[in-house]
């Protein structure tokens, strides 16, 4: 039988969790791949550390390189993270003519199409199931099983860590800088959140979602993010007595004209699957032309769920290199299909603005809208106190510049003291 | 570019749906399988009536023989349904070197061990996608994305007829009887719903699952089977009280001894994700022991749902012929684990009893449940009238065999008057 030789290139969460399966669940590995599949090498400057983790019978060096180069190591399974050391492993890899394997969400959404183009090039696999979702089998679904649909839109909850945040504000009330403190606390946010909490994480994993869905070369920068750190804790609230969930979403969809992508947080009505996608986990929501609506759920991270999507990609692949059959999914083919300025999006709103308690208020802001045509579809005045009222206006659909313009006019009249909150609604 | 000829047997719903997504996205499809893959052939008996629903390019026949024998056919999807007809079409496809697709769940459940070895002897690639949760990707997610686990449990909303008559229950009330006789009318349910309601359709999918997550070799008439005919309207509405879902569940899960396998309503907790999948959607929720869990949902029929997953079959054989890579997917190497029987099967149980409204009552059935080591949860008592009581009673985990002999005795005592449900929880 075939003996396929697999290389880990950094030994964190995600490497250690792929170390332990491919170890462990050797039989089934093999089973399922047709062919032995070992773990070969390991390589990690923190050796020295780190040996114990790793069977004895796993060569572990400290360079990268002489992992590479190893002629027993046909997949390389970079599991650094960042971009620049992790980049270089990956094009050493495919120049050494090995396969790879990534978890690198940043890296594919600074470099995907650069990365995808030299794995062609070189006649190598590069799979990348790990990138987004943690352990939930989302890119595979989207190249095989969706593969005869035109995917029409794609909305994730694809960063845990924020879902975290939200659940816990929905659950239990407080505000964010505590909930987000307790989740730091629990491990569940790193020291220095700003890569979660500002929606930078999520937007990587939108810009291969992307890249995936609708063949859409997208600059990561250029995609709309709003993180969650302005959202008060009772917006929450009113979101619920309203109906709906507070969530991070990353959102691809087809509009005419081209592309839609952004993230930020968006009201999801309690009866919308993703609504119910709690604390850590993660799910996506795909529509395609002809399957409809489909939703891939799990633990969005984690040691052994990242690695089983490593691992799910190493038995892929080993699969290729025994039936000879390695580039089997072709490269991407990029299409013309530019991203369309958020101004240009269409939504709901969610709206909570704190006005004079006084007659012809609403009249004044009812005007504005028109104005700008937002049509309003419900308003809910809360208890007033101190001559101000609190106003939640829920508008129908209407294009992001209008509702801007709209509540900037809004925000001068002498009426209204202040424009707390402008949140879209995703139904 | 290399050209894949398709051969579709069977105009009924899903092959309609299948020949309008292969005719309408030939060059996404392109794209993804990377060489041209046309709709060659069409058979069904209905030519005539048939005709025109057809693209006037694409052959039209009315003898799957005639089909599989065309040379530039080299992928027959099998879309007749039932077993006689279509089993001969599978045979004979495979045994003239022809790849198969096919959505028959009552095939693979009754044949599906003969049929994929006779794939592997002939060397050709055998797929099921669409057999399972309609358009919602879940084989291949079991043999691809998860490929690096030992799957430990399988829990699957499978059949969408049950679980939109179980959600009309649920929110707007009524018997059973009234709500299948709507869902008849709407479409939803089958003249002769036996197959949905009395759990047979689910049982077949369970089997498939069974089959692929857990490589046993499992007899269909094996499986524990029970529909929802018995259900009651009162306990859909005291579950909810409770706060659990009623729901249809095909459960095949990894015990010591072997494997569970069984279908039948159970309650599931609001908090639980499958407790939110509402309507004619289907939800597969697999436990990895890598992944953790992980939940697939979305439409579980419908034409171009359906459709959409047996042109991802092709589009994968496709890639497998392009590239001389057919059997890629290996046999599944069926291991020795037997069904362990129904009675040492372990559950929760929610226990709806009409009881004498008298003292001394309680402690008679509690002493029944003691005897049997069946320890009670939580207990309910409705309003009595006339002179009985309704109880509800929850129990912690408990042997079937045990809760079977414990309210045998109960309905024994003399003030009891019925037991009248005995509903498992799934947690």
């Amino acid at each position: 039988m075939t003996e396929i030789g697999v290389g880990i290139v950094g030994m964190g969460t995600v490497g250690e969790g792929a170390c332990g399966i491919l170890t462990r669940n050797v039989e089934s590995i093999a089973r399922q791949a047709g062919c032995q599949v070992r773990l070969a090498c390991v390589a990690d400057l923190r050796r020295d550390e780190l040996r114990s983790r790793v069977p004895a019978e796993v060569r572990f060096v400290e360079d990268a390189a002489e992992l590479i180069r190893s002629p027993d190591v046909q997949i390389v399974c970079e599991l650094i993270g960042g971009t620049r050391a992790a980049g270089e492993v990956v094009r050493q890899a495919m120049a050494a003519g090995k396969h790879v394997v990534t978890a690198n969400k940043e890296l594919l959404a600074k470099h995907g199409p650069e990365l995808l183009s030299l794995a062609d090039q070189q006649g190598v696999d590069f799979y990348f199931e790990a990138s987004v979702g943690g352990g939930i089998p989302i890119i595979s679904p989207l190249r095989i099983g969706l593969a005869g649909n035109r995917i029409q839109k794609i909305v994730g909850i694809v960063n845990g860590t924020t879902n975290y945040i939200l659940t816990q504000m929905a659950a239990e009330g407080g505000d964010l800088a505590d909930v987000l403190k307790e989740a730091q606390q629990l491990g569940y946010a790193e020291a220095d959140p700003t890569n979660d909490v500002e929606g930078y994480d999520a937007r990587y994993k939108l810009t291969i979602l992307a890249t995936l869905g609708f063949h859409a070369c997208v600059d990561v920068d250029d995609i709309y993010c709003e993180g969650i750190m302005k959202l008060q804790s009772r917006d929450v609230d009113y979101a619920r007595e309203l109906g709906y969930e507070v969530k991070l979403l990353a959102i691809a969809k087809r509009v005419d004209g081209g592309l839609e992508a952004r993230v930020h947080p968006a009201l999801v009505p309690f009866s919308h699957p993703l609504a119910a996608v709690a604390g850590v986990n993660n799910a996506i929501f795909v529509t395609g032309d002809a399957v409809g609506d489909v939703m891939f759920y799990g633990p969005g991270a984690g040691s052994l769920a990242a690695g089983s999507a490593v691992v799910g990609d190493v038995i892929e692949i080993a699969r290729n290199i025994r039936c000879g059959a390695t580039g089997r999914l072709k490269p991407i083919e990029f299409r013309d299909l530019d991203l369309v300025s958020t101004g240009e999006s269409v939504a709901r709103y969610y709206v909570r603005m704190l006005v004079k308690d006084a007659s012809g208020v609403l009249a004044a802001i009812a005007t504005e809208f028109g104005l700008h045509n937002v049509s309003i579809a419900s308003l809910v005045q809360k208890d007033a106190s101190e001559g101000v009222a609190e106003i939640i206006f829920l508008t129908h659909e209407v294009k992001e510049r209008g509702m801007r313009a709209a509540l900037e006019c809004i925000e001068g009249l002498s009426v209204v003291e202040q424009v707390c909150s402008m949140i879209r609604v995703e139904e």
